[in-house]
């Protein structure tokens, strides 16, 4: 597989980390939400897969932004946004929130942090949700402002996570629960850290407001780190696939509605909360969705998935679309996520898929995988 | 200057060309609206810039994605958007006109396509206009369809383009004006194709739609372009600077206001249309901007931009920023477009910058710069 280069530029914004992680061996990025986000360090990903599920890493994840939402009419522009009932949302909590349009058709799968009563972060994938909330709000003349925060994240993550952060910041960490977030004091400043991340290896995010004591922390944890063997990290495709870790763009996008993408228990039909796409939803719900996002297991060593790839059953009628795959370790194979169409979204579905030239055999499963 | 991979996924997007550029010779990307653009070809972007001045390139610009409004409210919901009094636009030509919202902070720079009354299309910049336009439109209750259309744009841009395609499509196509736009018959179907492109050195957009005869009309560019020494490109940084084409993102975004841009004559103030911001922008213009896009030139042979750089005076105070800059072979040192305080946006003004450590001076200049 021939390798490009990226041609970096203002547009593509670097983070308050860019140059930290350049110096500590970074040497691949995408492009998230107009951002740098650091893929690879050096060797293999397979080497950080796996001291990923053993040690601690930190994560440039800056692409992550925030659109702050407040004012009197926030709650009701937030909630316009998502099919998951937050009506009762807690300050203090995260809640994992599926934005759609008024077709129902998913825009962004965020993370909305409830901050106040009248103040949240959508906390985003890669789409310009900052854009779609204005343009909401000015068409409901409602009473809120809205502005991409000066916040870059970084991700504290994998199983040693914990031992680190209470090094560091001190014991209380550990009774943050699972998607809770505080404030905790370092270098003569609050920062608001969450028990959150993409990886299901455990760990933080740390929502870093202040950029210089922000950098002194992160500077921390790789100074009091070397005991946990910590390292610089980013979002690992292997673990992500492993743990059923939907990325917005990639397995699902514009063009499916949530009920297709597994998202059911954040979709609050029966609530009473006013959101967009409500009525389709129920639509779909009553006659079924046309297509599932399913897991797959392919009978091979290797893949490199740059879009989508046609999969066939045995009559070589098409039967879905193969979206993210990377060989997993574990499984001894290639394991990825499909949008697989009607009847054939069966966990006993055998299906061929063509990968560099060469005829493969696979199977849908359901997900999570593990 | 290290360079880095760009690690490809479903989420960045291929164009239908990528894997013909890829086959001629691409070895860097940029990221523009969540799609793959190339950047470069092999050697120094210097050969390319000589190149695009004196013969012809076809670049891959699907990344200029297009956004179709249509309906009903179309022609309301377009003008909502923009500064630009489209009152009288007419069908079969392009409009450059700035995106604003209500505080009259810029969102694109895209050029407008009249297709009919009802139907139009916005070539973007990068940004996610689409969720901004859904968002108004919803918020409005206006009867419109919005929807990204399945438009790859490729770009004929050079002096000998105007022969290349009058071989190719027919004398006809000289009569095209410029920002006008027709449909042109190859391969037994239609083509939309404008006189436009992000160079100043002359050409044509292709918006191709139905895929097969698109690319069999890209193909036939090459094969009838020996003669008029046709290459593969890209939107060339030495050329687009030296022309005074801006890049929103780079140049300008979401922080700076069409006036400081200097769009004053998209800004039709006086104009009776109603769109987002007009308030806002009648003030601005009133009190005038307090901050404004300029040219610079710096004594300096080469410059890598890839985030904003400070400029101060000979007192050491904070005078602008840079934001984009290359080393031009007409003008031999390094020109730029950089955001310049009040009251320093005068193009008398000199400066201090400091370029990889290094302390050079620069002069701030009018635009355009020829």
């Amino acid at each position: 597989m021939k390798e490009y280069f990226i041609s970096k530029s203002r547009r593509l914004r670097s983070t308050s980390y860019t140059s930290r992680i350049e110096e500590q061996g970074v040497t691949a990025y995408t492009i998230y939400n107009h951002m740098l986000l650091p893929t690879r360090f050096g060797g293999p990903l397979e080497e950080l897969y796996h001291h990923l599920k053993e040690h601690v890493q930190v994560w440039d994840a800056a692409g992550q932004r925030q659109v702050e939402v407040n004012g009197k009419d926030s709650y009701k522009l937030v909630q316009l946004m998502t099919c998951r009932d937050l009506s009762k949302a807690k300050v203090g909590r995260c809640y994992y929130a599926p934005i759609i349009d008024d077709k129902a058709k998913l825009i962004n799968d965020p993370v909305i942090l409830k901050l106040s009563d009248q103040r949240w972060w959508i906390s985003l994938s890669d789409s310009d949700v900052e854009l779609f909330a204005k343009g909401l709000a000015i068409g409901n003349n409602f009473d809120v402002n809205i502005f991409e925060a000066k916040i870059d994240i970084f991700s504290v993550q994998g199983p040693k996570s914990f031992d680190l952060m209470a090094k560091v910041l001190g014991p209380k960490i550990r009774e943050l629960k699972f998607f809770g977030f505080d404030y905790y004091e370092f270098g003569g400043s609050k920062h608001l850290i969450a028990r959150s991340g993409w990886s299901k290896q455990g760990g933080y995010e740390v929502y870093m407001e202040h950029t210089e004591a922000g950098l002194a922390l992160y500077d921390k944890l790789f100074e009091a780190g070397v005991e946990f063997n910590v390292k610089p990290g980013a979002p690992n495709l292997i673990e992500r696939l492993e743990s059923s870790l939907l990325s917005y763009g990639n397995d699902m996008d514009i063009g499916d509605n949530p009920l297709e993408c597994g998202f059911d228990k954040y979709v609050n039909l029966e609530s009473e909360v006013n959101f967009l796409g409500k009525e389709v939803l129920k639509k779909v719900k009553s006659e079924g969705v046309k297509k599932k996002l399913m897991g797959v297991k392919i009978d091979s060593k290797k893949i490199n998935v740059t879009g989508s790839i046609n999969m066939y059953d045995k009559n070589n009628k098409l039967i879905g679309e193969l979206r993210s795959g990377s060989f997993n370790p574990m499984f001894k194979q290639v394991i990825g996520i499909a949008m697989v169409n009607k009847p054939y979204f069966k966990d006993t579905q055998e299906f061929q898929i063509s990968i560099d030239g060469n005829n493969c055999t696979g199977k849908v499963c359901d997900l999570p995988f593990i």
